[in-house]
């Protein structure tokens, strides 16, 4: 166990040297480095005994049949292997590496599973090149659109026109089905470091996810009337950059009492933007999440209310732009209590904690169950160089999922 | 007087044609269009028998000697020539030409002053080109300082080179002292357009400035803690932009409840600035003016205890940098009864109102005594091409200046 939890941080370390960026840890979809690191991370699946392939969207995926059942369902395991930009060695790779190596370890103990398992490096989740996220797990899960194929990155290159250069004959691409019928599939389960706080505060090297919360993300804007800062008495002003502030503290407070619920105006930009002009339109981000759906339509309704009424009151008006609206997931309660007893076998409790962050199980969650552990995130911190999860927390997280296959082994035996 | 006015109205049509930026009026401190302007309107202030010449930091200076006192003390008229990018016609340019025209009229009447005049063009009142206002009327007043001559445009020109540019030789500059000694000067009086609404309120076409507002200009920051959107609980949050909203709602209210003062929040920039990334840092800037120091001192001290207690409250640090802090000026009480006497005589009734924005009488305030006159503006707008005062206010202005002529020159000969 201790060379095998050795052998991952290894791997962690070898691949963050990958990258598109020297200097910084940078992966995006499609990208000569994410070609490297999809070689790379192939030869580790190789050594546990995977046989590996690449579908036609870039996903890596390294498949361990059932040596006595050759006609046993398949259980998904994985994450991403794209990045952000200038991001930390932990997030989509370590639920990569860490299910090759708790495989690689089963092989080593002579345990085979009496089921298939596909271990997943999906090759797009960020959204960073074509800032639209999932691309990998879609196109693993049969939902790209011939709209995802239109979208193009900084340099004006379709999608279509990137995926087509993966085929050497440069064919005509073609939407890729699902991958599996849901009947031939056990579920989803995805490793992922919490990028939240939660546990480094409970104190608890990992925890398992109850649920992925829905989030609804839309652009707003106010606009008014800009004016000399100096000449326009207060009472004559149409400034948007006041009702954009009380929207702010509005959204503040109702997460504020609201559990679970989370409010985020993220960015802000403002014009004219002169120090001596009222801004005649302010331009801002929302961010709303919450794992029960029924909250966060609510929360999504008095916020709508709120806008409309700040416009009213100061003689502005307003567009809001929705941008992004994804359901709350649930999280399977068979594979989530598997994995809760498995958390608790090896940690001594167990902690069910709400995912605010997206991940490929929401993808996923469409086509087979999904479940999914947090590793402790140092501070919280993701998407940056100082993203860090300790060596004991991994090693700890690799104990669980061999715990669990073995588990998860003996029900389907039984 | 009829025929004057349409001057008038021709002289402003003319020189908004005289522009750096074909298509729309940019006038910058010493560029190519400014030193047409300055040609040009020397040739309409000779025609009006004025003699001109031009100071080394490239203000327009026309002068009329009063015949029959070779030794009287000197009457300044005057505003600036410069304008902002894509300007209305009428900032700056009216009190420019209006006290030509006025001169015209008088000499038409066969009417010569017991005084001399000075009709004044600055070169510099916006402080486009090097971010630095009231260039030409420091220049013009001896109070230009060597650190002004280093500042550079956004092409890296120094004041000092552009300065030296206007000398054939290339001497090298040296700092101009005061164009005159105080006790030759009876004052400096100045029209300039309202920009702001308070004259169109009180549906008059004229107004005699009270007082010129003290200012204070302030670049603020916050700085919290990035986190994830969706993943960082709300009471884990440091978040900067919601105490820069908070911070903006205090200034609004604080000036809404105190007559008089005026607080703005002009720009706003968050970083990241992410819709999924609570704000680090947000970084804005205030403005805060009353023509009473002792209120807007108060104001700021209210304000910068606010910024603390906001920062205390949220966990959060700030940064409080003073870009600017001028003084209000108070109008001189004789001219400023004169130019009220000629209002009430040629518009029936008068107003004093208070100048929110700063003029180039704030600069001669140290040199002389000063006195201004609004001109009604069309919706209060400045700093706009649809910037507009009518002919017919215009000509009312005209009217009010060559009676105030004649009221001082009466005055000063009784």
């Amino acid at each position: 166990m201790h060379a095998s939890a050795q052998l991952l941080g290894r791997y962690l370390a070898e691949l963050a040297q990958v990258t598109d960026e020297p200097g910084q840890l940078t992966r995006t979809f499609l990208s000569p480095a994410m070609r490297r690191a999809n070689a790379l991370v192939a030869t580790w699946m190789r050594a546990a005994g995977l046989v590996t392939r690449e579908d036609t969207v870039g996903n890596l995926i390294g498949r361990l049949e059932a040596p006595a059942a050759p006609h046993a369902r398949t259980l998904l395991l994985g994450s991403h292997l794209d990045t952000v930009r200038n991001a930390g060695r932990f997030d989509g790779a370590l639920g990569v590496l860490l299910p090759i190596v708790a495989l690689a370890e089963l092989r080593r103990r002579g345990v085979s599973l009496p089921f298939a398992v596909e271990v997943l490096g999906f090759s797009e989740e960020e959204g960073v090149r074509f800032a639209s996220a999932y691309l990998g797990s879609k196109g693993y899960c049969g939902q790209l659109r011939a709209a995802d194929l239109k979208l193009t990155d900084a340099a004006g290159l379709s999608v279509r026109a990137a995926l087509e250069t993966l085929t050497p004959t440069a064919q005509s691409f073609v939407l890729p089905r699902r991958a599996h019928a849901p009947r031939d599939l056990l579920g989803y389960v995805e490793l992922h470091i919490e990028q939240g706080p939660v546990l480094e505060a409970k104190k608890l090297a990992v925890g398992v996810v109850s649920a992925i919360a829905g989030q609804t993300r839309a652009k707003l804007a106010f606009h008014g009337r800009a004016g000399h800062a100096g000449t326009t008495p207060m009472h004559l002003r149409r400034d948007a950059l006041a009702g954009a502030a009380e929207f702010t503290l509005v959204a503040e407070a109702l997460a504020r009492r609201t559990p679970g619920l989370v409010a985020t105006v993220g960015t802000m930009s403002v014009a004219p933007g002169a120090a001596n002009v009222i801004p005649a339109t302010a331009t801002f981000s929302l961010d709303l999440r919450h794992p029960r759906d029924v909250v966060r339509r609510s929360a999504l309704r008095q916020l709508r209310a709120t806008v409309a009424r700040i416009a009213r009151r100061r003689h502005l008006t307003f567009t809001w732009t929705p941008t992004q609206d994804n359901a709350a997931v649930m999280c399977s309660p068979a594979l989530t209590a598997a994995l809760t007893a498995s958390v608790r076998a090896v940690q001594g409790e167990s902690l069910a904690l709400p995912s605010g962050a997206g991940h490929d199980a929401v993808v996923l969650s469409a086509l087979t169950p999904v479940a999914m552990v947090f590793v402790r995130s140092r501070a919280g911190l993701s998407h940056h160089p100082d993203e860090f999860s300790s060596p004991a927390d991994i090693a700890l997280a690799l104990e669980v999922l061999i715990d669990f296959l073995a588990r998860l082994a003996r029900t389907h035996t039984s």
